[in-house]
């Protein structure tokens, strides 16, 4: 593995807000009120980002420090949401250390050389620290900016890495992924541990330039089942999340329709993001009631009228007073479609409710 | 509700086959072997179907005898699978009660009108038995020809058919239809009792042609939460298949992604059908240890070498063990890429395994 930044002295520049009420959450304590983000808040939905995106491609206004700040900023400043989360893509790391990938509009990232063979994984970049810094100026520009609202930062798990690289781009069922990982188990793992070092890059880089938290997205990871997701795919996240615990930020993971896979999820994270599906009490017994939960409403909530989401909203967070900690926020990211003004009444009424 | 066929009587046309594996296992008894059948077992996985639907379109080949017998017939003869089931489509009784529909090759079914108002309900038709000729006569060409192969009849449940209808065609998020839901409650229920009338039809008139067993498929039940599913949903799939048990076949319910769901499934079914992600024997823990159950192997497993297909099937038969009865199916259906001898194998694998 490359030369890492040093986890304990990174706390140096990280901004002191102990008392944000998303960190006292996601550390499991009782917050001044319940905090709330929205995975996506940043992005399709908003007006000011289709605005500024035009004619900019997703990779260059993930790499455009100035770009990313301001789109990080927008649904801060638009609807009061108590963390950002750093604009970015699940390919931007990939992309960085020198992999031919490209987001296609309408169609995701599509990736140049699908990697299929222990030649391919052997010849696959992995990340070093310096190549990291658009991303790591982005977040120096977003710590002066954002006051006293923490930033979390953001990577894609090994496995969702993992399926875009052997697949050649999105897939709706990942079967040459699920071959290789069945058929060549070695050269499986040895692509997921080269996926974990580089993103362990990432997350460490972005941790020393000082987010408060992280977030590990394995979005894909709904599609394996519990066994193949502990001997194929845990290990390596654990790879990545295990050793952040020094740096004392929370970590939080997530994938949709891991309704499964939540106890194994839990076991290697602090805060364990919950797909709509699985109601929030529920969740906290899969995990054994030790893990402050983020969730989640039905995205597709937000298209009801106002009564509606307004009783699934006071639902999710009567359910959330069952973990140790609740951080508010839907069960998937938010949808193109979305009213920008629907999202600004949730977090309104989401500051309105009991904590405990 | 339209005059319909006479279940009691319907027994006079139907084949004795009450030694048939699938039948056993499917009423909980102990079959000569472990029966198998896969979902979209007929189909684009294989060239002679390829070949035979050139030029064809989908609706068509659905309603053409003929062309609907040969290609339910083909998998059954290449493979030596236990059970048939109907060649068709979730829309053809949309299709055969006058909606506006069509299946766009590449797109999937979709609606010249969609139907999102009480006035669009209202003027919504319903299925008349003698819409559904072409289906039955195609049902009495294949209890001829199928000799003691059971045949399974096929139709759409009415929250997957309304997804259609609502959205305009295949939706990932099932935005609008959700929305409606829950804004328009008394819309939505209009919708849907109408929906279970033209389904209840559909499957009547296929009992009465002969049909030895039925699967009602929800494909899209797994995006909604237990809770809604009980509320918006349920209460119309059980207005379908609760009046079937007159008839005296199986009952089979099955979507994808139902493990949150598996409990308020079975209340209304006799055999329920389990997606990959859940393990059959915990599926029988779900559903209380009554229920026989179908699957559940990945589809994409067919993808991997023939060691790691051959260890999941023994997996799957062996969890399957724990219920009252197993048919065994993947977990999903065939995907179009599979290589049809590799499904072959399969067959002849399971049917050398122990039934208890």
């Amino acid at each position: 593995m490359a030369a890492l930044p040093d986890l304990e002295t990174a706390g140096a520049v990280r901004r002191d807000l102990r008392a944000a009420p998303f960190l006292v959450a996601a550390r499991g304590g009782t917050p001044s009120r319940v905090p709330v983000w929205f995975m996506r808040q940043a992005g399709r939905s908003l007006p000011e980002y289709r605005a500024l995106r035009a004619g900019t491609g997703m990779i260059q206004a993930c790499l455009d420090p100035e770009l990313t700040c301001e789109i990080t900023l927008q649904p801060v400043r638009r609807h009061g949401v108590d963390a950002a989360i750093l604009f970015s893509d699940i390919v931007v790391p990939l992309y960085l250390s020198g992999i031919g990938v490209d987001i296609v509009a309408g169609v995701g990232p599509v990736v140049a050389r699908p990697v299929r063979t222990a030649a391919d994984v052997e010849a696959l970049p992995t990340l070093h620290p310096e190549q990291v810094t658009p991303v790591t100026d982005a977040i120096r520009l977003l710590t002066r900016a954002l006051g006293e609202t923490p930033l979390i930062g953001f990577a894609g798990a090994p496995f969702t890495l993992a399926s875009y690289l052997v697949e050649g781009g999105p897939s709706r069922n990942h079967e040459k992924t699920k071959a290789l990982m069945r058929s060549a188990p070695a050269v499986w793992h040895a692509l997921l541990a080269k996926l974990a070092d580089s993103t362990s890059v990432f997350l460490r880089a972005q941790i020393a330039a000082g987010v408060d938290a992280v977030q590990l997205f394995d979005s894909w990871a709904g599609a394996l089942t519990e066994r193949d997701y502990r001997s194929f795919v845990a290990p390596h996240s654990a790879a990545v999340l295990g050793p952040l615990a020094a740096a004392g930020v929370p970590r939080i993971h997530f994938g949709v329709g891991t309704g499964e896979l939540l106890g194994a999820m839990s076991e290697i994270t602090d805060v364990i993001g919950v797909d709509w599906r699985v109601p929030l009490d529920e969740a906290v017994r899969r995990t054994g009631g030790t893990h402050p939960v983020q969730g989640n409403l039905d995205p597709a909530v937000l298209f009801a009228d106002a009564a509606s989401v307004e009783s699934e909203v006071r639902r999710i967070a009567a359910e959330g007073r069952a973990a140790p900690g609740h951080v508010f926020n839907l069960g998937h990211g938010v949808l193109p479609e979305t009213d920008p003004d629907v999202v600004t009444r949730v977090v309104d009424l989401v500051h309105t409710l009991p904590v405990r």
